[in-house]
């Protein structure tokens, strides 16, 4: 049952007078839910309680943590279809959409509890002391990973599961020994809420310390100022717009004590079609990009929303069969009006920049909230002169460039912002001939493709979910797979420190049988 | 021969008409040296050719970095007695300290040189395609890290060699495969004059892009700015004061694309004598401690700043034999007249703090820029109440202070600022029964210590030197030891790459024999 109340720790709580609802896009409706802000008192209770549960939890051990992960991840299953049902209402997204999501939190939950279990992640570095070294006797010098403390976090609007209240950011932050406050996305604070409440389950079952998790609903920004502001929180993770990213990233910076935000705040994902691609499967890639452009009405980070091909006759027989795709698919509700909205007019102000063609428009009229996916072309110096068309349209929308040649491709990748994807369709040949191109993509990128579609993110060891500026605030983490922990983790040297008394990462005997680095070799 | 001309990639130039001097504070002159500022346009070069560099010296394989870093060790050691000549004068510091922080350098060039042979630095991380997996198939995923691009690194006045122009974040940064653009100290910019060429000339006979370095001179602050705000620099490598570091972390996050900034400001290295250690070797410490707050003029960045003891008259005991000490050593000059300075100001101010007694004053007069070294003592809660004695002052001083219980202790150390290293001695049954200590101390340090002094810092993989703000400005890295590379890297996956075009770390094969962590696990 939804309650419209805070989770202060383990105490539900709305002691604030200021409420908002939620809203169902499809029904076009608030959701019939009230949901108390929180106050300043319950943000500064949350953020105390959570800097108290750190002295305990920081100690843990990985075993104990995982428990407590895998925990989250069966209490979430147990909140069976009342959570897919509030997802639905709250999201405009379909019930296989919440079911797969689902899933992929779980999942995520239940590959940081095995990270930690096997326990090789504290990157444990040993050098032995050589007493007899000349000038100077070399210490016993011992490292690993320890926790930040506290950590805020900001859920995203368009994984209302994977990367919200109990998705990559918190699941992480918890494996690596940080409590965890979350400020609700007030456009789904129900499932938020539901969510909240199995981790607080699980964290009772768990017996975890009161205050490792707090959830604060809030439709404003003063909640989050005041929790990035907070002396006791000493990391922030972030999804979302880049505007809202780097307002935060730049509050933390003003701090008097600076602490680390990472912010995801998606891209344009820009597409190089090489010619062997138009030319050997050109219905193939028209096909795929069209599901790949309006998948969940195109509201992925990883959305393709920059087409870079040369111009040729080829091309546009890809943007017509493109086109002719992209309005045959059945358009999709959109999270909120605030986002429709911002789509609608995002769309209409590209498609009136000079020199740009509308090659694709749904022309039928579409449920509430519900999008027109569109396709836009414009020549490579027009795209070039004109860095509006290099901005986001959150939305079914691309841009298609038709490239005057291959030195004006790569003189408008080099022109990019970073991204979090780069994709490259065409022959192997070609990525030799076109070294320039790969080399630019490449450069501003986190992960880079070939013959693929950017949407889809694997969670695992070997992904990368960030990149330059703006794509991330931060190029050297990751918010998805096993390495988004390293964002909330320092590094600690102890020398000369008793055996006995070392955490057991680092003990002479390697009790936990983790993979160590001693004298700069891997060893277990 | 000093010149007093800035290095513009492989250009000497000085085309400003601003002028400065370096100062020999022992001769308490200004030396002959005459150097010409860098101008706008010298910076704005440097920074283009850096820029252009970076397109062909990313893609040298290790072996060819490694080759370079090796010969730039070697150009040094060529410099021969000039440097060290040079060194002196310009820092006041002995020969004997020269030579040794040359071998240093050295020694860290060769180390990442090492590091960059073996190879397995770049995290090389493996995920093998699943075409079968339901309800997706599984891409092929393989990620490892990448330079970041030009860095711009500001030394250190206190380490003219191993902390400034070829010091460990220039080392470090070019093993990574950044071009590097120095901002010459002004305290040491004859040395740093000739570290330059000495890199210069190592760079041509490697066979490196023109840009890979370039070394600026400026005696004000502009020039520093106009690096950290310039578009095409992409981190930043600082070690100094907190307020120098405080501001560049700033305006690189006011940047429109902010950029990560490593500045190591130094700190005070709480050092807890717990009550067996000087029941049991009182005199012992005594010395240790004397000779480790005086260590060139205590001008180190793990110089122990402040000492706290329950008290007691074994306390009592320990400060007059400290003190007696302290006044026994020859006091040694300080690096310019405005670190004297600040040291005098600083002394004066928190000896006439409330609660204050001088325990130890050297009283004979000193050579020009000479400091007479001090300890003060107070009371817990004197020093609880007076943030201004929670600072540093740098040189060759320490706060002792009387604790009233272990309780208050552990009160005193929550409230400390973040460190870069801590200091327990005592016995290991003392580390038990006092945990809460031992846990306050450990929190708020990069490096923690059982017995020994903190001053001395190993060059090795187990190594931390940072910490929690002020220490540093993110506690996550580190600037010494091999770990410092990773300030200047990033992750990039690549997805269904074809694997004769990967990079060679990622090829199926291993042509590099690198550690690699293959679906979880490491294998060679």
């Amino acid at each position: 049952m939804i309650t419209g109340t805070n989770q202060i720790g383990n105490k539900s709580s709305k002691e604030g007078t200021k409420t908002f609802s939620s809203f169902d896009p499809k029904k076009n409706t608030a959701t019939p839910w009230v949901f108390h802000e929180a106050t300043t008192e319950e943000v500064e209770e949350a953020v105390a309680l959570a800097h108290q549960a750190f002295g305990s939890y920081k100690n843990c051990s990985g075993r104990q943590r995982a428990q407590f992960l895998r925990a989250i991840a069966t209490e979430i299953d147990h909140l069976g279809d009342a959570l897919i049902t509030t997802y639905c209402t709250e999201s405009g997204l379909p019930e296989g959409r919440a079911k797969g999501e689902r899933g992929r939190t779980m999942g995520q939950l239940q590959l940081f509890a095995q990270l930690l279990e096997e326990g090789s992640w504290v990157e444990a570095v040993i050098e032995h002391a050589d007493p007899q070294r000349q000038p100077q006797p070399k210490p016993d010098l011992r490292k690993m990973l320890f926790p930040l403390g506290p950590v805020a976090i900001f859920g995203a609007s368009n994984f209302p599961l994977a990367f919200s209240t109990a998705g990559g950011d918190t699941a992480s932050a918890l494996a690596a020994g940080c409590p965890v406050v979350v400020k609700s996305h007030p456009m789904h604070p129900g499932t938020g809420e539901l969510v909240a409440s199995a981790i607080i389950k699980a964290a009772k079952s768990s017996g975890m310390p009161n205050g490792i998790f707090s959830h604060l609903h809030s439709a404003g920004h003063e909640i989050g100022q005041q929790l990035v502001k907070h002396p006791k929180i000493k990391a922030v993770g972030f999804t979302g717009s880049r505007a809202g990213g780097t307002a935060l990233y730049k509050l933390a910076a003003e701090r008097q004590e600076p602490i680390p935000v990472f912010a995801e705040m998606g891209s344009i994902n820009p597409v190089v079609l090489l010619p062997s691609a138009l030319q050997t499967d050109l219905d193939g890639w028209a096909t795929q990009y069209a599901a790949s452009i309006t998948l969940a009405a195109g509201q992925f980070c990883t959305n393709p929303g920059l087409l870079l091909a040369l111009k040729s006759t080829t091309l546009d027989a890809f943007i017509a069969q493109l086109s002719k795709e992209i309005v045959k698919l059945e358009p999709s509700c959109m999270l909120h009006p605030n986002i429709y909205d911002a789509y609608a007019a995002g769309k209409s102000d590209l498609a009136a920049q000079g020199g740009v063609t509308l090659a694709a428009d749904y022309e039928k009229e579409t449920a509430a909230n519900t999008p027109q996916p569109a396709v836009i072309t414009v020549n490579g110096a027009n795209f070039m002169k004109n860095p509006k068309l290099h901005k986001e349209v959150f939305g079914p929308f691309s841009v298609v460039v038709r490239c005057e040649d291959a030195t004006q491709m790569g003189e408008i990748l080099n022109q990019l912002e970073g991204q979090l994807t780069g994709t490259v369709l065409g022959s192997e040949t070609e990525l030799v001939k076109y070294t320039h191109i790969v080399d630019a993509l490449q450069s501003r990128v986190g992960r880079i493709l070939f013959n693929g579609v950017p949407t889809g993110v694997e969670v695992n060891t070997a992904m990368v979910h960030g990149g330059p500026y703006p794509a991330s605030t931060d190029p050297r983490f990751t918010s998805v797979g096993t390495s988004a922990i390293k964002r909330w983790v320092r590094p600690v040297s102890f020398q000369n420190w008793p055996n006995t008394l070392l955490p057991d990462a680092l003990k002479e005997e390697n009790p936990l049988g983790i993979s160590r680095l001693v004298e700069g070799n891997h060893t277990r």
